[in-house]
């Protein structure tokens, strides 16, 4: 952002009650006592006919570019100054929107964070944020905002990526997706698992190579020329010559589509060029598959590439996989040919993370500052899933035998993993543990990067290539049943002894307070 | 927008493939050729367990600003510039890039549009848009993205607007909305339906005052200093003594939470403030309602509002009246007292359209200017739902005896409705019509209005007002059974008998040639 945003991208971007909260804090002399909450999320998407066994976070970046430009503008306080209550008196107190004018940025703030791009676990810390309590109040709002929806995107990514078994899938979804909220969900999608996307700007801002090639619409103006789909993709392959992809559905896949195509190609070969491929966009695409590249491959195009897209999610995708394989497997015919010739264009199910539609993140208060100690806070809850882990903390993952990854673990902030076996109690069910002998880890990582401090980003913007790194790498770390696309093995996510242990007293203190 | 956004908010906000068919049509000279694309969706959302029986129109006040605003700026230009394809060459030539920078603003472009806010019905074009194809063509990504997300939560807004039968519906849904689109999801929701948001930019953006009071952690930062909920209700209470709703379920809705909320009350009276309301985010919320209601009765609160949220829906706030309903009839109480100090807070399932994450709205090429004449274009699909009405058209709704809208009408641009009988014919299935004898028609309205011309909006942009009026208005008109929440009726969208000519005259020609 080059510029300063308006006051629906700025610092108003927020909730009204964290200001209404903040200035409570204020008038109580709290604003600026430290405090440290930390964001995590509960569950794992749940698809409904398949779930997730992980997530792969996104967001991060573009929050801390956010918090580096955000101040509270003129502009900004001249509308809150302008904000009254039904009596008619001013909402907000000069001293109050004075100091936000002096303090409001997000100077004292420090956040440690896991790395964009890696793979998350739920009710695992993946950001804590210490600062001013009524600034890290206010930055709840956009800090949910900028990472629910990416973390949410780019878990769908993956899983489609998966899905795809490592052919290309490319995200499609903009027209469909949610205002200029595509946009963050097309990067989303680049860093969990879509290789490009057709998203322009996007693509460019990310450095990387826009794709797509011709609707329906092309075909349409032909015919409606006077002319038919054998012109239309002509014209298409003589500007593209060495980018030829034809959309084959606009009449008829099979009887009209694919043979005007290979007419085309042929055409091509003959001035020199290698055509590249055509793509099918509606019908049975495993059995419209099958019979494209059998009708490529007579036509000597054993290497033109078939890109599907309409409709398509991981279980799509997984489905054609699969119903491909099996036709093949019936024919004695080897599938691996045409399995490596499949390209996926995924739209508004992985823009909208369809069937599970936002991640349930939150911003929960861990730890107030009171005389120089901080005090561990906790929210009791009916429902023991609720109970947050408390106070100031670490986050290790730790490595089995294989060096495939076996717990996630928080602790305290100043405690070490012991030394002979680790102990590790579930976060949430009193009584559940599980040991791992010291001999049987390979690795213990901590997690926790500090990411942001004194109004800065302190780690340089990683590239899209690094944050695709980390993710297949964390992938490649992972148990194969935690990485399913239905019913996946349940990730391990532990707390230390001495955790537990403050867990357990807060619990009980509140519970008889 | 103050100032040119940058390329992913620009005009490169869009997919490749519309400047790729650009290129082609500006290479076969096709560019500036006149074309008319038209905007519908053909469904109305199904969230599974209910169903919409008509959409409200949002998003159209945006595009036309940023269609005002945009142009292909140099830096958008210096992109396209550095696209090369697999074989190192330059993707877009020169000559397209100028022609591009001289013309690539809207400024040739007209829309013909029902007005923001009005209720809209499926295959019925909601805009018309017409100019150059190679323009009309880029324009479609940023169309699609600006219209259909937020006709999709302004319909989502309306129903719950229903469900809550005349009682506020707020808007709560930033923190797991899809990145800034919460903005605009925001802006959808408040023109659909939602009285008030969270959301603080928006609000100040609509001239609307935000809500929100506070948040559980407000509690706990109290419970952390060694207080409790009271201290930190009574310091709420003090800082905004005639702005007092307290949210009760910190540690236990009845057993402390609406005790404590009633001290404080207490004291406000006594300090001669009205105390505002009490907010229950978790629970049972029919039940809690009753019983939070009583108490406050009881106390002498009878005109202290209750507010409900988590997770609700127009499904769940149906469900919850109907509970509340049930069980006073039961006890022999009037509930009306009840009912009318409810507020409903709606937050994830409204920003998200849970159960129904897309509008499938289109956009399609219905005509293209040859030799002066238009000629309609089709799409000939297997599915019969999937053909467009083609050409220039007109769009008519009529009125019926009891003034109510009976069906949407679309003609041709030139025709008139009959003076004797109208005959409406059904869009996709043949043979299937209807008649109305004129006597039994009160008003014949026609729907499209010129919006946008010359690059410039030609009508003022309305204000959230006019266009919740509009809203409310149709509403009123529209048969009861069309507004229900589950399996409403079928509203009538139809054909005259004219355009159901050229519609199987195009088939026809379509399918023998």
């Amino acid at each position: 952002m080059s510029s300063h945003p308006g006051p629906t991208e700025g610092v108003l971007f927020t909730d009204q009650y964290q200001l209404t909260m903040a200035q409570l804090y204020f008038e109580r002399g709290l604003h600026e006592r430290p405090a440290q909450f930390d964001y995590f999320f509960r569950r794992y998407p749940n698809y409904g006919r398949h779930q997730a066994g992980y997530a792969v976070f996104a967001g991060l970046d573009p929050l801390l570019d956010w918090m580096d430009e955000i101040r509270f503008t003129d502009e900004d306080l001249e509308l809150l100054r302008g904000q009254h209550n039904a009596m008619g008196h001013r909402r907000f107190g000069d001293d109050f929107l004075d100091w936000l004018s002096a303090n409001g940025g997000f100077d004292d703030v420090v956040i440690n964070a896991i790395p964009e791009g890696r793979v998350v676990h739920a009710n695992v810390p993946i950001a804590v944020i210490e600062g001013p309590l009524a600034l890290v109040q206010i930055l709840e709002t956009a800090l949910l905002n900028h990472l629910n929806y990416p973390t949410l995107i780019a878990t769908k990514a993956s899983r489609i990526h998966e899905a795809a078994g490592g052919r290309p899938a490319l995200e499609f979804g903009m027209r469909r997706g949610p205002a200029f909220g595509a946009n963050a969900g097309g990067r989303a999608a680049l860093i969990g698992g879509a290789d490009f996307t057709s998203n322009v700007g996007v693509s460019h801002e990310m450095g990387i190579d826009p794709k797509g090639t011709h609707a329906h619409s092309m075909v349409q103006v032909f015919m409606a020329l006077g002319l038919g789909e054998l012109e239309a993709f002509r014209a298409y392959a003589e500007v593209y010559p060495d980018d030829c992809i034809l959309l084959v559905d606009t009449i008829d896949t099979l009887d009209s589509g694919i043979l005007n195509a290979i007419k085309v190609f042929e055409e091509l070969r003959g001035g020199g060029h290698q055509p590249v491929g055509i793509r099918l966009d509606s019908g049975d695409l495993a059995y419209l598959s099958i019979e494209a590249a059998d009708m490529l491959d007579a036509a000597g195009f054993n290497d033109v590439g078939i890109v599907l897209s309409g409709n398509l999610d991981e279980l799509e995708i997984w489905q054609i996989r699969a119903q491909i394989l099996d036709e093949y497997a019936r024919a004695g015919r080897d599938p691996s040919r045409l399995m490596d010739r499949l390209i996926y264009g995924v739209g508004t199910r992985l823009i909208t993370s369809q069937g599970h539609e936002a991640l349930d993140g939150v911003y929960k208060l861990v730890a107030l500052q009171t005389k120089g100690e901080w005090v561990p806070a906790i929210k009791v809850s009916d429902t023991p899933e609720k109970v947050p882990i408390p106070g100031k903390k670490q986050v290790w993952r730790v490595y089995d035998g294989r060096g495939r990854a076996t717990a996630d673990v928080v602790g305290l902030v100043d405690e070490e993993l012991g030394n002979d076996e680790i102990v590790l109690h579930h976060p949430h069910r009193e009584g559940v543990f599980r040991r791992i002998q010291r001999e049987n880890i390979t690795e213990i990582e901590n997690l926790l990067v500090e990411v942001f401090r004194g109004g800065k980003r302190v780690t340089p913007e990683p590239t899209l290539e690094e944050m695709r790194r980390r993710r297949i790498t964390d992938l490649e770390r992972l148990d194969v049943g935690v990485r399913r696309l239905i019913n996946p093995h349940i990730y391990h996510v532990s707390l230390t002894e001495q955790m537990k242990a403050v867990q357990l007293r807060l619990v009980e203190e509140a519970r008889d307070g």
